[in-house]
């Protein structure tokens, strides 16, 4: 059988067993270990330029790219950053000024986040490939198992611009004016914050939105067996007018688009409580979309939400 | 210009400024960080299969070969191994045995050396390409920089088999009888110990001889300002006989061959003491190679060695 036909979660699935188990279980997309009286929390992930880099992106996105995928899934655990390193792998044919951009991006993405970044590896290959190690330190982790029926689900941010900016630049959609803030979101993703030592004082459970909306809260409602109900699905302002020129529901780009950096938590504190503690650390204000509730599954105006998203391996298309 | 003008060595040198310093510097394959009363020691290394996998390697075979690169960098610093990570990318049209081979090849090598595997990340590219993350712990680092006038220089393991094995498959050599053993070290390169704690007790200096056992000489000598005087090539008993019917000396394949995985120390102890503590450890015992004293370079017999050797993105010509 064909990787392509099993799909990466069931491989996923199959080789599970064979994977000792760290803190985080063996399910997790970071793992952590006990280190002393704190955990270290370390997150690789792997941007390869024929799948995760859309036309137009400049080098210097490119690191900054990296960056923010593995040190998303640190952050989300409640892991204060402290640092990175890359292993590029690149066709020699490049220029030598597009790997240093590369390297530039990186470097000036960890100053934003105030992570160390330490180099890394570089080899010549087919395509170019960026393999980015993001490692910090916690004294509690945030695990994906932990919310509770009752508690409020909360996001850092609005969804959708990515998927309505790889739309246009892939599927050739209608351009709007407000374009440019849109594709902002697609070349140049960012963190909601630079330390996830606030989800500590208040998350029961978290997980990021990196695999689409759809995806992640389906992921918490599985993990945690629990029912998520939306009450509101937080479209970001710029998608209505691309949607509705392209007569495509935006509710679509907001659930399905992936490759959105926010983080999504359960909390059992007021509301009040939450919008306090993120004042308190100078951040913007997260939304609530939700609750949980008994049941399975995610659930928006008494309707199913479908669990879809973009997948590495399958052949299934995504929605958008 | 492009990176196979300018070559690796000169690109890593041109970016060294933006990268943060650890506590190895920014000139060392690994990088460490104290946490608390000790050092984390961390290396990440990329396998990519156009360049770094010989023909007829398995996949089982792939998967231990990640699993020693990474390692081995961490090790001869001293520390005691704890986890692997591995961010696998791979042809989505690849045969599902095949990866699971290679996730096989990782759990035995790391089962092997006492290292928890952790899992990774999976995607989808043109080559099969592994980046592994070997972490690990240590009370004290080995440095590179530490050799000092009159220390003796001491390696794991005898030199050539590998050199020896990649010409046979890569440039038509002269089948030998003794061909299975020297292909067994190109195909199941192995540690020369599960722990680098031993290192701790003697070694003033230390590297890793993976990019040569010429290139890390003339590195060791570099970086601590030293001359190393060779009495003895170590050479691995296999390599004479398949040197001599290919009508090669083979000087030529234990000093530029590379990917071997010995770790290569300078010691003020004496001899005994040395051999002593390799026994305590149940290690097989080390070979004396040679002396530091004042000057540079690298010396065999009055005359100089060349710093020669493999290089990603050079064009230069490999002596093999």
């Amino acid at each position: 059988m064909k990787l392509s036909e099993m799909g990466e979660f069931r491989f996923l699935k199959k080789i599970m067993r064979i994977l000792d188990e760290n803190e985080l279980g063996k399910f997790d997309d970071a793992i952590a270990i006990k280190v002393n009286e704190n955990y270290l929390v370390l997150n690789i992930d792997t941007l390869v330029r024929r799948t995760d880099i859309p036309p137009g992106m400049t080098p210097h996105q490119i690191g900054n790219k990296v960056v923010v995928m593995a040190t998303s899934d640190i952050i989300v655990k409640g892991a204060t950053p402290n640092f990175f390193v890359a292993s590029i792998t690149i066709p020699k044919e490049e220029d030598v000024e597009y790997l240093e951009e590369i390297e530039y991006g990186i470097k000036n993405s960890c100053s934003k986040y105030g992570i160390k970044f330490f180099g890394g590896d570089l080899n010549d290959g087919l395509d170019l490939m960026i393999s980015g190690v993001s490692v910090g330190f916690t004294k509690k982790i945030i695990p994906r198992k932990g919310a509770k029926i009752g508690d409020s689900v909360w996001t850092t941010g609005y969804f959708g611009e990515t998927g309505a900016g790889l739309h246009y630049l892939l599927k050739g959609g209608i351009k709007t004016r407000n374009i440019d803030g849109i594709l902002k979101k697609v070349f140049e993703p960012s963190l909601p914050f630079t330390d996830g030592k606030i989800l500590l004082e208040i998350a029961n459970s978290s997980i990021d939105s990196s695999d689409g909306l759809s995806i992640s809260l389906h992921q918490l409602s599985s993990i945690n067996n629990v029912k998520i109900v939306l009450e509101e699905i937080p479209i970001a302002e710029n998608v209505i007018n691309y949607a509705s020129v392209n007569e495509i529901d935006p509710i679509i780009f907001a659930l399905y688009g992936g490759e959105e950096f926010e983080i999504i938590f359960t909390t059992s504190h007021k509301d009040e409580d939450v919008i306090e503690t993120f004042k308190s650390y100078g951040y913007k204000p997260p939304h609530k979309i939700g609750k949980v509730s008994e049941g399975r599954g995610v659930e928006y105006r008494g309707e199913r939400v479908e669990e879809s998203g973009w997948e590495h391996f399958s052949e299934q298309k995504n929605t958008v």
